[in-house]
């Protein structure tokens, strides 16, 4: 299957990208293809690259807000997750798909439970996933060996799925969760298999302090001496570090996810991106439950004015940087060719909608893109070689949308 | 005319709604109308109301980001104002009427140069809007008398158009652009003729210290001294301000619109929300060059997440106080009858097309809106009992774009 995207805007000029299978094969020259779309008044982009994620939480979306971190999490999220069937996942990562498809993420990084389900659900949507089963075995022995037969289960399941888009990967909750014998066997797990770990790193001010309390230690220096600190290891959050702790994340290239919505939300603190400016700093949305949307484009202007307020600085996180940060970066953190267009990279490809009031006049595309359109100026997403949207329609749509509806009004009444 | 939108949500229950000329007229009967709309899942809303913007900025997006506001201001936003035509601010504003009808704001409080442009392209687009010359004297008597007369000017010819929805008002820069003897000036203007005022109000804090500094007086101290303080004055911004300040502002009950994203942006400070609780905040999307888009949906997101962020509490300015923030106290301060669907109110009204992603499984519509969707899922903007969009279609929408695009540049390379 190829596709040539003729005339398109690239940069600051008009021309043709070429793909086959699922490479961008030549860019420049009107090669014949199986497929051709006309890129007039359109921008060609990589697609959006989500590193932290819950995609099946897109069911508890607007289920409740404005609550106490506790109280939100024990009255309201954690009995409904008690509750949850392989069905629910399955619906939930289905929706989580059409809304990333239709806001122009291609690759996004998950935990949940229900993988496989998840896993069917990537496998039918058409886009990359790294997907990871929430490892939380509360310090408990026999829970722990139990989380243990879980993980390996989940990821011999996925990796039988023998879809390239769709990797497994390991996903230990967090250190108030998961006992250190569970974070080292992880550790040595994901070594011999290759593969990623998701974790939540420092997300906030109480977790940070329960721990120093407890070890008498900072949570980073705990994670360097059980050798759990690596290239491969993906930090969501990182909100509460000091100096220190970020030059051992720095030593050991650890790859970190900056959320900011959902830390907003959740008040769980402020991101310090100005002293992560030495590791690699990709973007990631968190679940619908915090934050409450997949868009990728609304993340980045958050996530650009929170450190500006913040910081109380407007030059911090320009737009460009922003934008890298949102595709090339998640595509380093993850370890998959793409995040650029650019001849030899996965065809992982957005085309936006350039006639639209939020993108004109149009002086800088990229801070247009940054600071003023949303995923709906997204028009075609490109995953893998594969069209999955045009013109803003995917396949399916309206079944997607009255099951999840069903699924998450059951599971409510459940 | 009237207009009969059937089967149509609202708040949890299914209706009908009936408009007939500018008002909504009755709700719960199918009544015969010249025409019918069909509300099937569809939400019915009041409309956004902008209290705070300088609509043809929209010409400036993208133009300049990520740089210190001193040298913004004076290397680019201000060269390029001094160039502007009339025509640049009639194309300017008939954008962001475009953009405000595509992402469900009805009315909006605008102040700028060339207003009579301004309020030719609100009357052909339809939108409800309060305009206001910006006057800066600077401290000059010539200027002063000037600026006067341009005032005077303004007014007399937006009232001369005789459009219901389009209403003249006082547009004073700010403290340190405008002399007392101007403020003094435009309070009684503005009283004799019964106008609002739009102001900007302690946005940065070289403003508060600056003022402070030379006449060792706080500004709200100072414009209380000079009967400045009244109901009708919409203070932007408002950050800067002490308890004795907003004590002020409560005893001369002036109304506030908080401006998150331009805050946010260009690192001026947090708005005080929860010290605010006495007076009447509305909500606004300031000009384009610092936001970068007019999208209250967006808006309302950005304003909310800030607020928990910054005083660190998760329940702070919950979703059902911004909406209403967004639309009933807009309305209120710039004092019409609209921001709710009810009968006897301006028909000002949105409906919101519940078959989206970021609107599924929709536990909550309120929390769905304002922390999940964004104007894009407008289907229809009705104003005034005119239908301005249907289906996301806007008459004359591709010319606007193009318009728009060509003044922008034209404006550029002048």
């Amino acid at each position: 299957m190829s596709i040539l995207i003729k005339n398109v805007l690239l940069d600051r000029s008009e021309t043709h990208v070429y793909v086959e299978d699922n490479i961008i094969q030549e860019i420049g020259k009107k090669i014949e293809a199986d497929c051709v779309i006309d890129g007039k008044n359109k921008a060609i982009l990589p697609g959006m690259v989500n590193t932290h994620t819950h995609a099946a939480m897109c069911l508890f979306r607007g289920y409740a807000d404005d609550m106490k971190l506790d109280e939100w999490l024990q009255t309201k999220i954690w009995p409904l997750e008690l509750k949850l069937k392989p069905e629910d996942v399955y619906w939930g990562t289905k929706l989580a798909c059409l809304e990333m498809i239709k806001t122009g993420t291609t690759c996004f990084n998950d935990m949940y439970f229900f993988m496989e389900n998840a896993a069917n659900a990537v496998d039918e949507m058409g886009l990359r996933a790294f997907l990871s089963y929430g490892f939380i075995d509360l310090f408990n022995e026999e829970k722990r060996e139990k989380e243990i037969k879980k993980t390996k289960e989940t990821i011999r399941n996925i990796e039988n799925m023998r879809n390239d888009r769709i990797k497994p990967a390991l996903g230990p909750h967090a250190v108030y969760t998961v006992s250190e014998e569970a974070l080292r066997w992880i550790k040595n797990y994901a070594d011999e298999k290759n593969l990623i770990i998701h974790f939540h790193l420092a997300e906030t001010k109480k977790e940070n302090e329960d721990f120093v309390k407890k070890h008498n230690k900072r949570i980073v220096k705990y994670l360097e001496e059980i050798c759990f600190l690596d290239k491969k290891l993906i930090a969501a959050h990182c909100i509460w570090l000091t100096n220190m702790d970020i030059n051992l994340l720095e030593k050991h290239n650890v790859k970190i996810s900056y959320n900011p919505a959902s830390n907003m939300k959740l008040a769980s603190g402020v991101f310090n991106y100005q002293k992560m400016n030495k590791l690699t700093v990709s973007l990631g949305t968190d679940g619908c439950a915090s934050n409450n949307n997949l868009d990728m484009f609304e993340e980045m202007k958050i996530g650009s004015l929170l450190q500006k307020s913040y910081f109380n600085d407007e030059t911090i996180m320009p737009a460009k940087e922003m934008f890298n940060i949102a595709t090339l970066n998640g595509a380093k953190a993850l370890g998959f060719n793409a995040g650029k267009i650019e001849e030899g990279k996965l065809a992982d490809i957005l085309l936006m909608d350039l006639k639209k009031t939020e993108i004109t006049p149009c002086h800088d595309l990229i801070s247009d893109l940054v600071y003023s359109a949303n995923g709906s100026a997204v028009d075609t997403t490109i995953c893998n070689g594969k069209i999955l949207m045009e013109n803003r329609k995917v396949e399916g749509e309206e079944e997607i949308l009255e099951k999840a509806k069903k699924v998450a009004s059951d599971l409510i009444s459940r």
